[in-house]
């Protein structure tokens, strides 16, 4: 039972059918389609030679396919996590070697993966919960656009650089004069293809009678034709200008782990590493994890956050011994993966299984695959990740959640990834513990000829000039316990023929140590004040922690089952 | 009405009596008795020269008394303040001439009189509420053990340094040898008799039929008494080698601004300075708004927060004015002046001119007093500030605050003051974090023959097949948005046979952008499994939350007035 926990595949392994088989296979055809041509792109976006994409796409998929159980998440290389990588490198290497510069990148690798098995097996996956929706919203959207931004100088044939929107725009402005004629026509053709053809080949292949299953397969197929289009241009052409894809090594990656005391880093350039692969493993997660729980329910089952964190972990480990960089989960793959049939991580493992056979056999026929087409399967998925509709909806629904949005955007945008999303955290938390710290006060007054009792400025009630009732709407705790106990000084200075305070606790879910002095003192200033303090509607949580202190035994007043007891027994 | 809450002079002076000047000036004769000795001590234990601490007397109390609204609160030289000022000062200045010391002093007092001030004036009050009771008491607790250990050099006529306990009690270990028998004899007895002669004085004043007032006056008197008595012993038998307070200048204190220009100070001084003053100004405030409540919730009367703020304030910017150091409000006084039946700040006033009057006349008097008996009176004074009675409480109802406790009050005894603050405060806002991420879920059933829902655990109750019931205790927002998605995934994997899932909101006064997404995926996770999501019970405020998107109307389900109405409607 334990061990089918640790190793999920012992589970559905067990149950494992013809029919499970085939639909994962499909599925990992179809994969492998749109996974070639991305792991390409995304190790350029890293800054990276393109076969340790390929390299990212094998051994992390095998070991994610024991432990992880998420039957659709297409693990691999990811736009963001791609950026972020390019980001830290770019920041730890100024001006180093390019050797540096890879090993910079399997340490990534293997310090995220590290990062995330201490996440699961510590069971520490709540911490990414800190990261709010709007702050993830805000970040991924902003992020895509600079992604975009940097792949305007592979469409157009220029070596733009730069962190940040800002840096990025200004390089591109300065060059812009030295554009390449061919890469912009064949990027911008690339561009056109991908946002359309799909659109296309489905139309026509429900014209031609196929079936629903072939149109999609057909339609997903998009991004390796026009790989294997505008390779096909350029070597029958012979463009010489199109920045292409070159030699790629055949074979399988040389499994090895970097000797530490080989590099001579300095310490500073360490922290700086490993804080950013926090920040890579922790996006990545997220994202990862999001994308899994959304399937997973669609099919009743349940993914266990710190077993994906394991997974992922795992997965993140082969992919720095495989020489690669740091990869989480594309949101695109997965949900063609999903509805392709993917039933068990198996599909992943089969994907995996192509991707080695064309790093085997394939890989002369990528030679002359230009990068512009890369950069436009770039610039074609992340713009997708821009999600308007939510930034509208936070817009429209919280305004303090949206300034969090624009701060990490804004953020992201000019001062790069990191910051970004640091700030928008830290604005998130503070935000969070403002407002818990001022929670809504409610004097009550009873509904005439009924048991219940509302806030009096809400409805028409009845009160009584010897009984104030209160009602505080949030747990009490050490943020808000003297804001409380100020409330309830300026009702008793408020209402100075009062006699009794009765506190309607039903929305009171904790009362901390800070919260339970408060409650002490409130007491004791009553009592000054010859006053008596009551409790009504005590949930039986909470009642279990008054329980382990002598507050009830020493309170002025009683506890009341409900308030309207305490109102007839007071009145 | 606005200049009188901003004035409150103006509100309370219009109203002044012959009844109330009398209280006031009697309050201010007892205080005056107990702030001469107290002041000269606390500057000591700031590391000044005594005289600052009758200079930090006079002109804060005067202007307390304009804009402060507390009637009982002494503010003045403070235990904790001093400390943490001789703290900041020798991390600051480790081998600068006493010149530079006393600048920063000055430069302490300012810059905590401008961020109270700010903080008033900005309405920033609420930020000291993150200062929990726990981590307070545990600051304040091994604050007072970290003072009191300083005053053994003193009270043994050794020269003791150190910044924390362990470096104190090592460096007093070193130097014991050399202990000074005259010195330790004055001392054992001053601490002997500020603990004992009260009483004895309390119960010989009742034995000789004075009034109760006179017996507490008189006891008040110790702390000058023994001053004056422990003065004369060193004059009268010539014990030159007892270290005394020595030439203290006759006359009020220059009152002047520094000028920054003159203070080459590097800029990582001025940046340790600042912080310095902030955690100083945060404690002060912090303490003297809780002494102020308490007293006013005993009168009916109300304190404002960020009034306080404001007149803490500028009591410190006169304080860096007179040259002195930062202050607070002196608990002990505080209670002293309250019981002697100060009604309004004039008392404070007053007090502040019989300072004046002592500076002006008296400072002769004050040449033979001996440092022990003022580090007796320090000593007596802190050990009522560890409050073992709370630590044992927080220990017996919450392990976890009690941790924060525990850590605050450890680092504070082994690395100081400053580290010991911030670190608390950051633990207890994580362990709060963490507490409201991990909120209490229950599934709820019917009580059989009520309309009442309850606890599945905790209650007999009726269950349905085709309906899962549950309810949630704590606001919704992002750090517990995914586990309560993760919780209706694991209920729905849990009863394949459900049709609707009910979410009793009455628990829920919040829910920010994070959860509402939360609740449209977990309704499209409801959908996809072939379920309905209701809702139930939601409160005013959250609906017109919701209201705000347009969750309600694409909602799988339906709102129910009551949990009771939905189990109808739905079975």
């Amino acid at each position: 039972m334990h061990l089918t926990s640790l190793l999920p595949i012992l589970r559905w392994g067990r149950d494992y059918r013809r029919e499970t088989l085939a639909s994962d296979a499909i599925a990992a055809l179809i994969i492998t389609m749109m996974m070639i041509p991305q792991s390409l792109a995304y190790a350029l976006l890293a800054g990276l030679p393109p076969q340790l994409g390929l390299y990212a796409s094998m051994l992390p998929l095998l070991l994610y396919a024991l432990v992880g159980s998420s039957g659709a998440l297409s693990v691999g290389p990811f736009a963001i996590s791609s950026i972020m990588t390019a980001t830290a490198l770019s920041a730890a290497f100024p001006e180093s070697a390019p050797s540096d510069y890879l090993m910079g990148a399997v340490v990534l690798a293997l310090s995220s993966g590290m990062m995330l098995l201490a996440f699961g097996v510590m069971r520490l996956g709540f911490l990414s919960n800190f990261l709010s929706f709007p702050v993830i919203t805000g970040f991924i959207s902003a992020s895509a656009l600079v992604i975009a931004a940097s792949q305007f100088g592979n469409l157009t044939g220029l070596e733009v650089s730069g962190a940040n929107l800002l840096t990025l725009l200004r390089d591109l402005g300065l060059q812009l004069p030295g554009f390449n004629g061919h890469t912009l026509a064949l990027g911008t053709a690339a561009v056109l293809a991908l946002y359309f053809l799909p659109r296309a080949l489905k139309s026509l292949a429900s014209r031609l009678d196929a079936s629903v299953f072939w149109a999609e397969t057909l339609s997903k197929a998009t991004p390796i034709l026009v790989m294997c289009l505008s390779a096909w241009v350029v070597a029958q052409f012979d463009l010489q200008q199109v920045a292409v894809v070159g030699i790629i090594p055949q074979g399988l990656p040389q499994l090895q782990l970097p000797d530490i005391n080989d590099l001579n880093w300095s310490s500073e350039r360490w922290q700086g590493l490993l804080s950013s692969a926090a920040l890579i493993s922790l996006i990545g997660y997220v994202s990862a994890l999001s994308v899994a729980q959304s399937f997973a329910a669609k099919r009743r089952q349940r993914i266990n956050p710190n077993q994906e964190a394991v997974g992922l972990g795992l997965a993140n480990l082969a992919s720095g011994v495989s020489g690669a960089f740091p990869i989480s989960a594309s949101m695109s793959r997965s949900a063609v993966s999903f509805k392709a049939g993917a039933q068990t991580p198996a599909a992943g493992a089969f994907a995996a299984l192509l991707v080695g056979f064309s790093c085997l056999f394939l890989t002369p026929f990528l030679y002359y695959v230009p990068i512009a087409s890369l950069a436009a399967m770039i610039l074609v998925a992340v713009i997708s990740l821009v999600d308007v509709a939510a930034i509208k909806r936070a817009w429209g629904y919280n305004r303090s959640d949206f300034s969090a949005l624009a701060l990490t955007a804004l953020l992201t945008l000019v001062q790069g990834v990191e910051l970004g999303l640091v700030s928008g955290v830290l604005l998130s938390i503070t935000l969070y513990l403002y407002r818990s710290s001022n929670p809504h006060v409610a004097v009550i007054g009873k509904i005439p000829g009924t048991e219940h009792f509302r806030n009096r400025l809400r409805h028409q009630v009845e009160l009584s000039d010897k009984i104030i009732g209160v009602r505080i709407d949030a747990s009490l705790y050490f943020a808000n316990a003297r804001f409380f106990e100020d409330e309830v000084n300026s009702l008793v200075a408020r209402y100075p023929q009062a006699r009794h305070m009765v506190l309607q606790c039903s929305s009171i879910s904790d009362i901390d140590t800070s919260a339970l002095e408060s409650l002490r003192s409130v007491d004791q200033h009553l009592r000054g004040a010859g006053m008596q303090f009551h409790l009504s509607e005590v949930k039986g949580p909470v009642m279990d922690q008054l329980l382990r202190s002598d507050f009830i035994e020493t309170m002025s007043g009683k506890m009341f089952v409900s308030h309207y007891l305490a109102w007839e027994a007071l009145s």
